[in-house]
């Protein structure tokens, strides 16, 4: 499926008209922004965690975003719960493998994860995707130190391997999975100075599948809807503090006509 | 007690001499929201859920607000010790049950809080506060799916029985429990796409409650002041992420002549 | 070592290129802006709890700041565990006792992690500073209630019995432990009404400290560009809300001309 400010447009359409409701196991650090971004988006979040609740929370909700960002092992329990009912109820679980490489323990949570339920999308870094594949690499905290391109390699394996779109964001952000590769080339370097824009895209990838069954295009529109936003917010922010917040009245305010002036799809690369 | 813009601003003026400690055992989406809020209006929040604490806390607040917006077993635990302690202090109790209807785990930890402890106001949108008298409704996520008005029935209901306050928020907000209902229609559509105004808004009624016997009058003046800084940040706003701060800011700037203006009470329904 | 606008600037320039990594175990209320300020400065912050990972998170990180403004005892498990790390690796240790005093709970968490990991610099409030010396002392919630000055002797004593620097925060900041006593006298009266912008300063302190072995000079150093930023801020503002969110911008946007221009060495006490 070829990406066109058009697909883009008609998904932003969709979720202002279902509000899909996005269940959101996450981390402490960006709850309030996530839901923020998804409300002005038009979607509809929940933030639920408790393991005698996971069942029901993901039965009426239209995706699943699972994001190891603060994980202990309560936490992961709830994931693994909830991602065993949205594998049964078929809907879109996006795994968020923040810090995977960083620590043991995130690689093993965000393989064990990745493995046995087998996301309809895995969204991270280079590091982190990387981290999913193979044992050598150690990323530095939660940020990246692998440039997206040469964690494509590990993308195509994962995709191979667990049959998920994966999508790598970066400077340029790459969608693996499709009958094409997406290359997305929207977004400010700012972006990066401000925490959680990462699981902003992750949850937004959720709020996308559940409008749109094409799991890679809803990757690719979830990927140039935050870099446009981004630009958008860049224009009006002196620096990451009313980037966060204009990023936020973007998500709300975009426009076909925005996305048809600043939409920037890279070289497809093989 | 008529709610008029002289009685709102004599709450508020108290809570910015006497700035009460509130103590909330809150959800994590909110923490930081809702203590910027109770800050820029005058109040001292205090953030404190650990049950060798928490009776403690208690002791030295104002008022107690209870939100189970993230909520999970510990959790519960300390929130039933905070408040069987602040029911000995006589101190007034919020209860907020987020998400009450939308999971059997939320319905029936809302319903035993609000039996056992028979908090001095609950505040809810229309399907929470339906959810807590029957079972027939389940509410999508954490939205509100049902009326305002047709909440009003559940509201008399559940002050009959527990002698709460009762407070209904949606467009039009109403207050069941004093000598006649207040309606309350101040208040901006944006808001609806901040996460975490209701919780704030309940947070206000512990303020407001802190520094007012007349539990109805308190809850009313919450409202009236939520809704009416929402106005003044709505004038500044782009969309809800500048909503959010300019909301804050407003909390902070309010003063009679924002009041003396923009009050709106509805009519007042028997 | 004096503190002049060329020795601040100093390590401004060193955060910005080094980019070190900052461990925080800090509470749910200010993760997002704390994390949000250290990527604003130019650090690199990772927020991490679970006991099976805060061995190998300390391992790579360039400073620990623990904070114990939501704690409970799993995390303050994994605080001691995380601090004995850092011990042994000899990477400086931030310890912020939020609310000390308070509870007894805090006061005690926060002196036995004083007492037997000898942070390399403490940050509180008067309150919370002098909690940790004697008992009689209650603070108001997490609100000091000791000016800045009355606290100084319980610096001294505390830098005496564990070596630690201690910082105290008001409207007067005193660095206590080195060679002479540095007071700051930078900030701005709103910066009161913004919720956790006393975890920040303790966050600061860990990325100076990260740079900058003179701790007493990395403590006053955060405590000078906290306040100029502030001050740059309220330039901005029109009300707590946006004094948020302008402060982010300013650790951004902080030049070495802001520093020489705004820099407010107080007198120096004995």
């Amino acid at each position: 499926m070829t990406i066109t400010p058009k697909s883009i447009w008609t998904d932003v359409v969709a979720i202002r008209e279902q509000a899909p409701l996005i269940h959101n196991i996450t981390n402490y650090v960006v709850m309030n922004t996530t839901a923020n971004a998804l409300l002005a988006l038009g979607a509809s979040p929940v933030m639920a965690h408790a393991l005698p609740e996971v069942v029901q929370m993901v039965d009426i909700a239209g995706a699943l975003v699972i994001n190891i960002g603060t994980l202990s092992d309560a936490w992961i329990t709830a994931m693994e719960v909830a991602a065993g009912k949205a594998k049964e109820r078929s809907i879109p679980i996006i795994l968020d493998p923040v810090g995977s490489g960083a620590t043991d323990y995130r690689t093993r949570s965000a393989r064990n994860l990745a493995e046995r339920y087998r996301p309809a999308i895995i969204r991270g870094n280079g590091s982190e995707i990387i981290s999913l594949c193979r044992a050598e690499v150690r990323t530095k905290g939660v940020d990246s130190t692998d440039s997206s391109d040469t964690a494509l390699d590990a993308a195509r394996t994962l995709n191979r391997q667990l049959g998920s779109v994966v999508c790598i964001t970066g400077a340029t952000d790459y969608v693996v999975g499709g009958p094409e590769l997406h290359v997305l080339a929207n977004g400010h370097p700012m972006m990066t100075r401000v925490t959680g824009l990462g699981c902003t895209a992750s949850a937004l990838c959720g709020a996308f599948a559940a409008v749109n069954p094409h799991l890679d295009q809803a990757a690719a529109h979830a990927m140039a809807v935050m870099g446009i936003a981004g630009e958008l917010a860049a224009r009006k922010a002196a620096g990451p503090g009313s980037l966060q917040l204009a990023f936020i009245d973007s998500l709300y305010l975009i426009t076909e006509e925005d996305i048809e002036e600043l939409f920037k799809s890279g070289r497809e690369v093989v």
